[in-house]
This record gives structure tokens, C-alpha cells and sequence, in this order.
């Protein structure tokens, strides 16, 4: 009788890479119901004294074709370093296993495609881990925009910066922009944008952009500019939603993460003036500001919701948020936003 | 025995226009010591008529050529619309006369061209309002600038947001940005941009964008960004400069304006690695995070300081650090974006 | 004809006293519709040259006698120092004149007693100027607790700190308590504290307490506590209301007045237990902490409003907010709070 | 050969309870270099199973008394209830071991008195857990004012409130305000206030005060305010310090921890005027608000500091900053404020 044959009922899932992230992700798994880690594999055999110290029900391995080749796993975590996510989840998804792997799901839009191709013809769940899609905050602002809240969305501006953690094999735009993209193309339902502008500067290491500044154009002339850098006196992570109706401003940093102000302009006919919306000049504009509100916002880790989405859909055969083709969009932008910064010349999608 | 004989030592100065900044100006001037205001002209009778309740040893015409004519005048403050600006400079200067004219100093760069070349070959000053120069806070910039406190100057970013005084002859562009370009030419010492590029859109009018993003570029890599609207949810006025000794954050209506941080990234060679600057993955980035810094920043009201500016420069002879060179250089890259704005082309100077 | 003929269904209105709070009382009046300023007296002919200057309709003198001799004031505003506020109220009270007097009412309770039973006995409105009852952010926390919105108040804490203004003449509980004073009481529907216990020292100047901690309680164990001080390094003007449904949190200084928290702790039954109120370790506390709201206040300068009740009150013969039953009940107030601090002892009242 | 032999350089010290707090010594006493942890004992399973997942080097036990028995133990750590600190410290002494006892060092003084009394007769370091005392931010303060940067220190206030965490064995004093007075005493170099009066009220259980206003004053006039309350709607951990030549703004909460403000209040004669400091109708005061500055405080756990001081007093036979003394004294005014409390009455210390 092996030690599975107890717990049936539970999706028996195995972790690749356990180094910076991974132990978050481990965390979050290994305290989920209906759901057991047997496995974790790391070429370093510190990680996994690491792993088997803190999870001792947990088995290690060097070689993650161990985790492969287990008939008994039923879904791989994939927390390595990126260039390795493409050739694990393939391996995974061909082995019968549902996938979640970190982001970015793939180096180039090509290995995407493909992931999902198999992640399709196989049946299998592939998911990716774009966090900032299970942050309560982000689901808040997306339910307001739902629920038609804010009115007709004018543009959205985002700021992420911070001091330090400059990396040496990506520019920020690579390392810093995937949440803000995610996070657009989630309150935007995954509508792409048809243009991208993108203006950086490299002052630390040669070509490597510190900050990034980037315009970003969908239908109905909705716009969105990110600011992303790691050579910045503050740590700002904020985002403003202007709509005709209500604005949004989301502060991850701070307490009331969300704050949604009742402010717009209207145009009202000017004095002896019929109603002619051809004749703006007839109109004079009214500012409303109005009440501001707080509203309380629940404080569950993000990765743990992940975690738990990742599970249901497993159970429930369901689409997670955060599938290949969202991923897959996220990767489309960040390589647009790429050639634009190098090119200068603004790219169309 | 005219009344003017009792105060030869004074400067008599005249105003033609007194709208919606006029009162501000006057104000500033009738309150200067050394100076006289004769004349406020005006077509509007009410306008007029608070004058003369406010300011009783004050004439007042609805004809500004009484003022052009009056040989007593020495220097004239323009505060019109600013589409007469360059007709009334020019009579002004022609007549003999000291020339403060409010920003922007022309509609276009050979209006403003012209104006220099006449007050050059006339020996009057000319100087303009940017009212930005004079302020406490940006001159505190100038100076830690000037010690060279803040190393190399990275690259600067500003916010000028707020929610209102929607403009119908005028984009946000035209409206918000002359005062960042006109703090970015004098901290940067006149130096012009080599490059600009602009985003923005129109929403609540056709063709006036009311929110614009921009990108400058200057020699060395300093790159400056501007974000402007009149659409914004809240009332921000902010400029950060990233150096690679210190930054600074300066925010205009924070009861602490500056805030210096003694923030920065070094590289430090690896354990065993020789100092070889050419092998940049041999080193560390050092994050320096130390003490913050505000300082107490003068609250005089930078209108009167610069009123007085303008007539120490007339007694003095002296050339005012918003001349007409400066003014026209804001009108240049003015010019420069707009069309970048327009084309979605960076555009070079 | 005189001119106030042509104004008969005006208030002619005359001020006495025109120095530091004066010319902003002179103002608001100025502006009043319905509403004729006739005289002001001051002893100082430049006060008086600025209110000949500034509002020209009205007449000037240095004896304030010659307004309760004028048959055609209908109402006095006192804005002199504090220690002929009795004086020159009870002589325009018997003179048949309504009578706006700033706050303190008078230097005493029977002084403040005497002027109530004049203008009862005479039938004129005696208001006096406690500006804050008319502040639209202090109306809106009575508004709140009228609809008993706060649930049951457990406490109120104030905190109105500053640097600088260090009086001579009176310590800081006389010179900076009465608004704080004036609002609790308006608060709690003029109800008056039972007991006062206060804390303070001098530094600056023997016997003139700079700093001082009061704490007033009520019946049912309602409890405020007041820091008043003008050495301090911020300037702070707070106060917190603690109920048991909701809680408010009011700041002066603020863009966003009001804050108004959906917090509170509700007993519940332990697992197992029946509801048994007198045995509380039956329940465990919960913790509410929901919602937060910034209700958009009307920024109406609060003294503006108050010169249209008092009008108001004249015209309709209605019993002005801040009576002179209001005025003297924090008259009583200071006065127990200063026993209170002189002899360390709490004082009932 | 016993494990002990090899780390014979280490100190050896041993933990009595590990449920609340405990587990926060525990980790730091367990990462502590030339320390090791032997037992931890506590009556609770779950508590020792928790240990040996996590410390697996450590010994676990139900009976503190095989702790008190070993005589390989150094030092011994206590973190049980309060009601049980005087006899297990008591016992932990007299068996010849070093002891740091959880605050408060005893429920009475005579407890806390006979602790130090035993201490000093076998030679064994006591030493209390006053946490904030090893705080970067409270040391940088006491260093400021050893320097006298302050000038003359004036007074002190401060407030600890939050929502949430209501004890029903002890009152909002005795659960908030230790911190305070430890924090207070240590400003103060040990000096005792003369004095202390305190106002609090029972809202939420009965004879349990939920909010307490406490006053205390010292030689020369310096006086102390504190506010403690569990009932409050926002989280505030603040102290202000005022002296004559700067003052100190501390929170605890705050990003910035330290704002250091060149402020004060300075007299200078009138014009005219001759010095004389008997006559302060001669001068006027005035008011110095210069630069503020924010130092880069050390984030070091305080747990640490202090797990790493108490080690350093056991190797070099110092005495400890929180020692038996410092907290007999906490305990001393913490108890002559619960009688000032009850009765409404200043009480002389």
C-alpha cells in the first residue's frame, strides 16, 4: 500500500527549482487542503536540506526527470530560472501533468505558442504565475470596472520603482514591467493594445535600461503609460485609473490599498444654450469632486490565492486567470515594448 | 511740479492687463520699494474699477497706447492673452521702454526671435515670466546642482496633475509644461534637449490633449520625462532628480518642499576580483540608503521675487535668468513637442 | 433721504474693534447680501485708514459711542480685546442692538450671566463668535452623531498643537482650549462635563502654562481629553471620536476633513456558550474593521456662514448656535479647567 | 564525551515557555553565534513539537524543572505568564544561572526587590526583556539627548493605540504602558518622576480600563504625557520630544522611524531694551523652524540586540541596559499609576 493510496482524494503536486521565489510558492502550496507536495527537486543540495528541514513529508531530488517520470504526480510547479521554463513545462504538459510556472511562461512568443499547443492537445491545466492577478487590490479595481463604476475609461498610469535588486541579465523593463502588463491586460480582459512607445535609459550597466518609460494605445484611444525603474529614491508601486465617472488609485504599498474618488468632468450647456453636442463651445466643464472612499480591502496573500486557483481549476477542468494565452500576451507586449525602446519608433501589435 | 519729480529714484512701471494673473503682478509691483505703478490699462471697465478701489494713486486707461506714449514709464508689464504678447512687446521695447512679459513670450520662435533682436538693439531688458525661476525651492535645486551634491545627474521626472481649468484655445501641453521645460533649461544651465518625444490624448475635446507624457533627452544620457493633465484625481506638482551621489524628491505643495536623500548605487568588485571597470560582472551594485534631508526652504512668494529681480536687473543693467533667451528656448521645445505630439515621431532640436 | 432709507430691508450692522481677527470679521459682513456695514470704530486711526481704503461705503470713528448713539444700527459686532467685551456688550444690548461678540463672551461666568439676562430682558439676539460650531466639518460630526451613526461615544481626544503665537496675557489653555471646548459642547448637545481634571506646565514664562493635558468626563463614562500647546514642532489640529459602531477622525489641516472608520468590537458568545451578558468571559471580542469614507466637505469659509446665521437669527428672531448660553457654558469650562490646573486637583462642575 | 564538551566557548542557556512570545526569543537566541539553546520547556505538546520541527538541536520538556536541574545551563530564559516570572526566576537564580525574565520582572515591587536582591547575592546577571530599550530608534534618541542636542528637554508625550488585542486579566496600562515608562526612564538615565496622575475609562469590560491619559512630572519641570488605549481607530506608535533648541518626532510605525526638528523658541529683547531676564515683558519671543532631518536608522530586530546583550553581560559580567533595576522601577511606576488611576489622585512617587 503506498502512502498515496490515502490520500486519493488529493492532487498530489511536485516543485521544480526551490531558490528565491520557490519557497514562497512551497509555502503556499504545502498548507493547502486537499492537496500534498511529494516532491521537490533544486540542483542545490543546500535548498533541498532547506526543503527537507522545514517539510519533512516532502521528498528532494537533484534530477527533476524524477518528478517526470512519477506516475503519481499530477501537477508540476515550475520555479527555475526562465530560460529553463520552456523545456520543463513542455517536458510536464507531455508527461500528462498540469502545469503552473512562473512568469514569464517563455523567452519568445514562439516557445509560448507552443507550450499551449500541447498544453491543449494534452488536456492539461497551464498556468502562469502572474501574481498580481489573484491580489485582492487588482480584483477590486477589476470588479469596479465590471460593474461599469468608473464610467468610460480615459487612461491608466502606473508607477514601479524602487532602489536596488539591479539585475545583470534583464533591463528593468523585463524584470519590473510583467506585473504592470498583467495587470492591464487583465482589467482590459485581455484586449491587446495596438501600440506601444517605449523610452529608457541604460546608466549603470551598458544596455541594460534602468528605467523605462512606456506608452501603451488601445481601441477608443484608452491609454496606459507605465514608469518601471530600479534607480529611484522611493519605493512606489501605484497605479491611477482615470474614468469619466470615478477615479481609481491603487497603492500596493499602502494600508487602504485602494482608493476610489468620485470625481469626472461633465460638460453643461452654457446659459441660453440648447443641447448640441456638435457645438462643444456652447458647454462649459464641471468638475465633481466628490466623497473619496476606502473600501476594506481583504489582506490574504496573493499566493496563496494562486495556489488555491491553481488547484480548483485543476479539479474543476476550469480556464485559470492567469492560462497560456494571457501569459503568452504578456510576453507579446513585453517583446513590442523591447523593439520599441531599442528602435525609438513607436511598434504596432 | 509733477508728482513723478518727488520719486526720480524710483522706477515708474506700467501694466496692460490685469485678467485672471494681472492682480497677481500688480500686486507684487505696487508693494515693490524703489518703483511706482502709473498706469494699468485694460478693456474692461470693472477691471478698471477694482484698480482704482485697491490701488488709488494708480491711473487707469482702457487704451494701452497711453502707456506706449507716456515718456515717464520706464518699464512695462504685459499680462494679455497670450497671443498679443509679441504686438505689445514689440511697441513696448520700440518706445524705449523695460519689457516683463508674461509666458510664453510669443506664439512661435521668429516672433520671439524678433523681440530679442529689438530689445537688444534698443538696450531694454526683456525678461518673462517664469514665475518657476524665482521660486525658493527650484533655486535650492540650481544650488545643490551647481556644488555638484547630486554626482552625475541621472535623470529627472516630473508630475504637474490636477483635476480642472480645462483650457479650450490650449492642450495640456501648452498649459502645464512650460513651467517643467522652463525649471529643466535652468537647472540643466540652458542647455537645450537634443531630442523629444510626446504622447497624449485628447478625451474631453476634439484635438486639445488633455494629458501628455514626454521624453527629453539631452548630451550624456540625462534624460528628463514630463507627465501633464488636467484630468487627474488629485493635485500633484512633483519633480524627482535620480543622481548617483544623491536624489532629490521636490514637491511643490508639500509643507517641505525638498527632500534630499542621500541615496545611490556604487559598484564594488566581487571577493578575489581586481578593479577592472570593463569587466562589470566582477562587481556588486552597493546600495547606499543614508539620511533624508529637508531642508528649511524660504517661503517668500517667488512673484514678488521676481518682480524685484526684474527691477534690480533694470537699475543694475544686468541680464535676468528669465530673459528672452530663455523664453524662447521654453517656446523651442515647446514648438519640438508639440509636433513630436501631433506626429508620434521624436523630434530632434 | 439718507441713504439707508433706500436699504430698508437691510441690516445695518456696525463693527467695533477692526485688529487682528476684526478685518476678517469686516469682511465676511462686507459680503453679506442683505446687509449694510455702517460704521467701524477703532482706536487706532491706521485701522481705520484701512477700513476707509478697503471698503469705502463705510464710515469711520475713534469713539464707539457714536455707533450705540446711532439710531440706525440695528447690530453691533465686538472684535476688541477680551476684557471689554462685557463693557461694550451690555452698553449696545441696552441700547437695543443685537450684539455679535467675540469669543470669550466676557472674563467671567457672572459677567457672561449678566449679558445673557440683558438681552433676554431687552429681546435682542446675543451671539457669540465661536467660529468652529460653523465649520462645515465639525457640523458634519454633529450630523453623524445626531443620527447616532457612531453608535454609543466611548471618547473623544483632541489635539490642537502649534509652534509660536506665545501669548503674554493668557496661557494656553484660555487661548487655545475654548474651540476645543466649544466643539464638545456642541457635540454633546450643550451638555456640561461633571468633572475636569487638567496638567500643564510653564517654560517659557512663570505662571503662563504652555502645554496642558484636560480630561472632561460625562455622565455615562463618556470622557474627552484636550492637548492644547503652542510649543510644539508640528502644527496639529486633531481630534478622534471613538464610538462603538463607527469612528471619526477629524483633521483640520487636511484636504480630506473627515474620516469616518467602520471600525468597532462586538462581544460574541464563545463556542458552546448561551448569551449571557453579565458573564463577559463567556465572549470573545471581535474586531470590525470595514470601510473607510472621506465625505467631500463643503470648503465655505466657516466665518462667512457665521455672519449669515447671526443675520439670519436677527431677521427670523431664532436662538443663534453659538448663544450666549453656549459662551458661557465654555466660559464655565475654562474656568473649572483652570482650578483644575492651578491646584492639580479634579474639579467638578 | 557529551555534545557539550565540543562548544565549551558557548554559553548555554535553556527557555522556559514558548506560547506568544517565546517563539520570537527562541529564534533569536537560536541564531545567535556562541549561544547554544539546549532545552525549551513549556506544559504544551503543540508548543514542544513546534520546537523540535524547528530546532531540532534543541532538547524539549514539560517540567521546567529539568531546566533548573542541569547543571550544563548557563542561562536561563523566561517567558511564561506573568504571574509565574518571580518564582521561576527565583528558582533559576538560586540554582546559579544568569536570567532574562519576560517584562514585567515581577507583579509587585517586593518580588521584583527580592529578584535583584538574590541576584546580587549569587552573582548571576538579571536582566529584563524591555525590548525597546534595544531599539536603534529609542538609542539613537538617548544619544541625541546624552549629546544635549536637544538643549533643555521639556517635555515628552506619547501614544500607543491600536484596535484590537483587549486582555481581560489586565487593563490597557499595565498591557500598553511598560513600553512607555521603559522607554521614558531610559531618556531620563533611570531618574524616577516625583509624580504621576492618570484618568482612564472601562468601556468594553468592566474595572478594565480600555483608554488611560497618564501625566507625569520630574525634577526641573519636565513632564511626561502618555496615551494607551486598545479602542482607537488607527495604529499609532508615536512619541514627540520637546526641547529648547530641537525637537525629536519618534514613530515607531513610520518608514523614517526619527524626524529630528531644529525648532525652538528663543527671547530677545525689544527694541530698546536692555537684557535683563527679570523683566520677560521686554522681550519677544521668537521662533526658530529650521531644517528637519530624517537619520538612517539601523533596522536591526531589537529581539536581536537584545538576545546579543544579554550574552555580552554574561561573557563580560556587565551590567545590562534593561537590568533588574530598570524594570523593579517600570514595575514601581506602573503600580503608582494604577493607584492614580483608581482613586483620581496625584501620587507622589
Amino acid at each position: 500500500m503506498n502512502p498515496e493510496s490515502q490520500i486519493t482524494s488529493q492532487i498530489i503536486v511536485s516543485q521544480i527549482g526551490c531558490g528565491y521565489w520557490g519557497p514562497n510558492l512551497l509555502r503556499n502550496f504545502a498548507t493547502q487542503s486537499g492537496c500534498h507536495v511529494k516532491w521537490v527537486a533544486d540542483s542545490s543540495p543546500q535548498r533541498l536540506a532547506y526543503v527537507l528541514k522545514n517539510y519533512p513529508a516532502t521528498q528532494t531530488t537533484q534530477n527533476w526527470q524524477d518528478i517526470i517520470a512519477d506516475p503519481a504526480v499530477d501537477a508540476v510547479i515550475i520555479a527555475t530560472p526562465a530560460s529553463s521554463h520552456y523545456e520543463l513545462a513542455k517536458a510536464a504538459l507531455n508527461a500528462g501533468k498540469h502545469v503552473l510556472v512562473e512568469k514569464p511562461l517563455a523567452m519568445n512568443l514562439k516557445e509560448a505558442d507552443e507550450l499551449i499547443a500541447i498544453a491543449a492537445a494534452t488536456n492539461n491545466i497551464l498556468m502562469a504565475g502572474h501574481t498580481f492577478l489573484y491580489n485582492p487590490a487588482v480584483q477590486y479595481m477589476k470588479e469596479l470596472i465590471t460593474r461599469q463604476e468608473l464610467g468610460q475609461i480615459y487612461y491608466i498610469y502606473g508607477q514601479r520603482l524602487n532602489l536596488g535588486q539591479v539585475r545583470s541579465d534583464v533591463n528593468a523593463w523585463w524584470n519590473l514591467a510583467p506585473h504592470d502588463i498583467s495587470i492591464l491586460l487583465y482589467l482590459f480582459s485581455g484586449e491587446l493594445p495596438t501600440s506601444i512607445a517605449a523610452h529608457g535609459t541604460a546608466y549603470l550597466q551598458p544596455e541594460i535600461e534602468d528605467v523605462v518609460f512606456a506608452t501603451m494605445t488601445w481601441a477608443n484611444q484608452v491609454t496606459a503609460h507605465i514608469q518601471v525603474s530600479w534607480l529611484d529614491p522611493g519605493k512606489i508601486r501605484k497605479m491611477t485609473l482615470v474614468g469619466s465617472r470615478k477615479m481609481i488609485v491603487y497603492d500596493d504599498i499602502s494600508d487602504s490599498k485602494i482608493m476610489v474618488l468620485d470625481k469626472g468632468v461633465e460638460w453643461i450647456p452654457k446659459a441660453g444654450e440648447v443641447m448640441d453636442f456638435d457645438r462643444l463651445d456652447n458647454y462649459n466643464p464641471s468638475y465633481r469632486s466628490g466623497d473619496i472612499w476606502l473600501p476594506k480591502i481583504d489582506n490574504k496573500e496573493p499566493l496563496g490565492i494562486e495556489a488555491s486557483h491553481f488547484l480548483e481549476c485543476i479539479r474543476k477542468g476550469e480556464v485559470p486567470i492567469s492560462d497560456g494565452k494571457h501569459a503568452r500576451d504578456v510576453v507579446a507586449v513585453l517583446e513590442a515594448g523591447q523593439i520599441a525602446l531599442k528602435s525609438g519608433q513607436k511598434v504596432s501589435l
